[in-house]
């Protein structure tokens, strides 16, 4: 009997970990934010102009977010002027592995945004 | 000329394909939906009793979703009673590449809803 309580208690808390990392992943610009400072852009501005229709709101919202999480650190250079960067942490660094597996979905099975 | 613009194209639209992608499979529940069909549970009950905290109306809401975009098809068997299946296409089929390593970075470094 607690054998199987624990195996339920076990596939409990690894869904809701799923559930935690999908919805952490998917959450609007994060994936291309992550995708950007895994591919070396690590400046606010670069970041920016690297993804289309994203706001300086939303990027800084989402770097604050990333960083609360762990998964961003923010460096900041005492250089004149102060030169500020975002490197992902080894947490982060791991992401790049699902980015990869998600954008080759993508890239096999969309088209124009819709499921070929 | 027209090679750069090309190439900006091209990467544009690679990063919509890829935005459109990872928001599919943030949806909330979409992606404990998709692991459920992946691991054979075919009915609208049991997927329901599978997940916890979902309700019939959001089940229902993601399985039509699923279903418009060509990810799920819904299949009805003439039996008394009438048996209702839910199965992965194809490209739903594909997806479970992506959220086995999604499940392998949250195993990592997640604990508690929180980055290690």
């Amino acid at each position: 009997m607690g054998k199987v309580k624990e195996r339920v208690k076990s596939s409990e808390s690894y869904c809701a970990q799923f559930q935690c990392a999908v919805e952490l992943i998917g959450r609007r610009w994060t994936g291309a934010i992550v995708r950007g400072l895994l591919g070396g852009v690590y400046r606010f501005s670069d970041l920016k102009n690297a993804i289309p229709d994203l706001s300086e709101k939303m990027l800084s919202e989402r770097l604050k977010e990333l960083e609360t999480m762990g998964l961003v650190k923010r460096e900041v250079f005492p250089e004149t002027p102060v030169r500020i960067e975002y490197i992902l942490t080894p947490s982060g660094q791991a992401l790049g592995n699902v980015m990869d597996v998600i954008g080759e979905w993508a890239h096999e099975w969309l088209e124009n945004g819709k499921v070929k």
